[in-house]
């Protein structure tokens, strides 16, 4: 405490935005990286979190229909291997279990025992073992849609890892569902990008945009793959979550049939749909900010810290008292659909240590009781998205009243933040070499810290596209569904184009 | 539909417990071996079942104090091998993880490759994996108690497994506890069991006797391992819960010391306590029936099932309106700290057939809705804890209070029950030949039916278990809390002994 901090976390975004990314989550206790190659632990703070994306999801969810269930966690390696495309796209890094025994090595060790007569992959995502079971609970149209989710671990065995964003093992949610026709499929799968639009907006306060991927970036069997993207604050695009129209290409490898209204049998259309804790990675970098952790309250795992403070036994008596009294008035209590929570923090700090403690988690209101408050019957609150030094005195009898209006102010202010950030570092570019400075870095101290997004023309060829990515480290977000139709010139060859798409350094 | 069935579930309990508990699951749509050993599907209804187990459980947990989190899904060999009783027990049967990659073996498929330098075991229970994490975070005596609970996936290699009560792959939670000394871990051991046979009572509807696993009996690596143990309806015992006290054991193995309030250092106390998806089974096999799957109101996906009857399309009009106005009633209602959900059950299928789809799937409440019941405002209601024939017509205005006040009587009636069932079956026996006679087979067809709980005095000695266990299949299955002290005599040597214990076959 001798040295005067300039913020709560150093290095600040400016600074060295990878670090202070890393800071963030150290300092809100949020998540740690474990012994095991690329595995995280998911600590109480980070995992209230995902508890919360899991509620919001699952109400969503019921509402249009699907129900949740539980698949294996081995594929046979003979289910892997039936989609070709797939197979290509995940064999790389994976996790294959090959043996079901430890013995005596003598030599005081243990080895490895009970060879299996055929390898189980760990699931990297669950399409061709939940495709065996849909196989045998579909046989007629009657049957169809059938709509179904499952919350999951998934390993996939990624090289270079960082918290939340890329990890060897993470939890998500994969939505599987099967129909009787490529039409209904395909409403299925915008439905269910739809809705992921729509959490991130209202609950993450995250605003995305909604739009296809390229040929390149599909999902590994695929027919289509749509997208949610997000600006981070350094300005690279996050992708927040995936919807896939995956045609009959399961359906035929997993033996997906049904007797049609017609008497014929065909095989079914299906979709898959994901998000994970991946989002937890856009929740920080949407929010956050040099002093730590921002949380919307729609996804906070508690809401109010209450920071007593007080000299001797008799102010304390007094000042307990009065939080007593607070935590009654929000016990209960409901900020829209998500219950309020408070903490009561006494421990044995400072009230300035308690309020930065806190402020780094990101809890969004903070009141402060002393035996002055007491006296005056009123409380000092202060908003998270405020200045630290910012505080309201407000009358007892006013504070639910209040702190709920702050809690959709808050809300909405993130939201709005980050809409004007990605607005303010959106272009439009018509221009090769304003393209090629836009996506150059700024400083040499930053070389991270470059334009934004950049909607810019396209001709359409794979050839383009993989220029850019070696030049630059950009790609083809997506090709958003509003985007206009317009004539132009590709950005790279310059041959025609009908629209513009969204080019970005992402995660 | 030809056949009469005399039940709904055939073979019954009587002609065949075993298959019937199959056909029960069958029946209800709960779950279904998939094609990878060992490995089950938890279907939309029985996972609904498991979500609530968790919802109920997660409110206990947060009041005693404890928040989740996410530890990862490997454990590396070394970590395992830490604690010697632990490995030996866990060793034999677990899934290994030796390879991280799947090439082309050059004749079209896929071979393993990327062999890893050390072989991650997937989790059988994670005391080594979490205690690498708490040897971080536990420095002093004032980061304690650290109280956490994990909701994960686990895997043992069973042999011979069946539907929830034993399975290669299962869910369950696992509560991982620190503290300063021996005293306040044991006070944590004991309480998380006493939490599981409270929950066990008022959620479940299962009476369960808690007690102390004998040394043969306990966790590998504990001290003391209790449990709850609870009588199914082929009055053999399912361990339904267990709460282990782990001394100093695995915070040696792991490193998990702490500086005491006198300045000194030492290795913490440590608990863990687990419950899994072998509750479902425990559900099952304590309140159905002939007819298939019972459910207690309080863990039940969904608590009225709706069924309109009608024969042309002006009677659908006014019974689907009646049936929405049922629906309103009890929209947002709740049955103590449960929601109710109603199913509106419109299929192309008889009423009766529909009323049975409902009876197998457990569900408290029917309601049955044609044109007269619209005519006179009223409805016939039918409760799964009476005979499928029995309604009780009830008007439109009471039936809120009437199904509500239901449910609370199916909760109870579920327990007593259950306590009348187990009360009946278990007996006191001092003779050594009435022992081995309550348990042999009462008949040839039905060899697995025998007399029940035994409570009968042990000296203590493992040969005397052992000898039981050989000649019966019987065992020990705790020694019960409440056990008076009472002089007596071994029920297999002979010897003194103080108390009795309560000898059982058992899942």
């Amino acid at each position: 405490m001798s040295k005067q901090k300039r913020t709560a976390i150093e290095p600040t975004r400016e600074e060295n935005y990878a670090e202070w990314y890393q800071q963030v989550i150290k300092n809100a206790d949020l998540a740690e990286n474990s012994d095991v190659r690329g595995c995280m632990v998911i600590k109480p703070w980070g995992y209230a979190i995902w508890e919360n994306i899991q509620r919001s999801l699952d109400v969503m969810f019921r509402g249009t229909g699907h129900r949740n269930a539980y698949f294996p966690l081995f594929i046979p390696k003979s289910y892997f291997e039936k989609e070709a495309e797939h197979v290509e796209g995940f064999a790389k890094e994976c996790a294959v279990v090959t043996h079901s025994r430890l013995e005596d090595d003598g030599n005081g060790g243990l080895k490895v025992a009970g060879e299996l007569s055929e390898p189980l992959i760990v699931r990297p995502t669950s399409e061709t073992i939940i495709g065996a079971s849909f196989a045998k609970w579909v046989n007629s149209y009657r049957d169809l849609p059938l709509l179904i989710n499952q919350w999951a671990n998934i390993v996939r065995w990624e090289m270079r890892t960082r918290l939340f964003l890329r990890t060897a093992e993470f939890l998500w949610q994969e939505g599987h569902t099967v129909h009787e026709s490529s039409e209904d499929a395909m409403v299925e799968t915008r439905k269910m990008l739809a809705v992921y639009a729509k959490f991130a907006a209202e609950y993450l306060a995250i605003p995305v945009i909604q739009g296809e991927k390229t040929e390149g970036e599909k999902f590994p069997g695929a027919v289509n793959t749509y997208c949610i993207e997000a600006m981070m604050q350094d300005r690279k695009a996050l992708q927040a979550g995936t919807s896939h129209f995956l045609g009959q290409n399961f359906a035929k490898a997993s033996g997906i049939k049904f007797q049609g209204r017609n008497g014929e049998y065909d095989h079914a259309w299906t979709t898959s749909w994901g998000v994970s804790t991946r989002l937890i990675g856009a929740l920080i970098m949407a929010h956050s900010d040099d002093n730590g952790l921002a949380l919307p309250p729609k996804i906070a795992p508690s809401h109010i810290a209450l920071i007593p403070i007080y000299r001797d036994s008799e102010e304390k008596a007094a000042v307990m008292e009065f939080c007593d009294k607070i935590q009654q008035t929000f016990a209960g209590q409901f900020f829209e659909d998500v219950r309020v929570y408070t903490e009561l923090d006494d421990s044995d700090t400072t009230g300035s240590e308690r309020n930065w403690y806190w402020i780094k988690k990101g809890i969004p209101i903070r009141i402060e009781i002393g035996p002055r408050d007491v006296a005056s019957n009123s409380v000092m609150v202060a908003r998270r998205d405020m200045e630290p030094r910012d505080k309201q005195s407000v009358p007892l009898e006013e504070i639910k009243g209040y702190v709920l209006k702050c809690l959709r102010e808050i809300q909405d202010n993130y939201y709005h933040r980050a809409l004007e950030f990605r607005t303010e570092h959106t272009v439009k570019i018509n221009d090769n070499k304003k393209f090629y400075k836009f996506f150059s870095p700024k400083n040499a101290e930053q070389p991270e810290i470059h334009g934004g997004f950049a909607l810019s023309h396209w001709c359409g060829e794979i050839a383009c596209e993989e220029k850019i990515k070696e030049d630059l480290k950009v790609t083809v977000r997506c090709i958003p569904f509003d985007a206009e139709a317009e004539e132009g010139r590709c950005i790279c060859c310059g041959k025609a184009s009908s629209r513009r798409v969204i080019f970005a350094k992402s995660y």
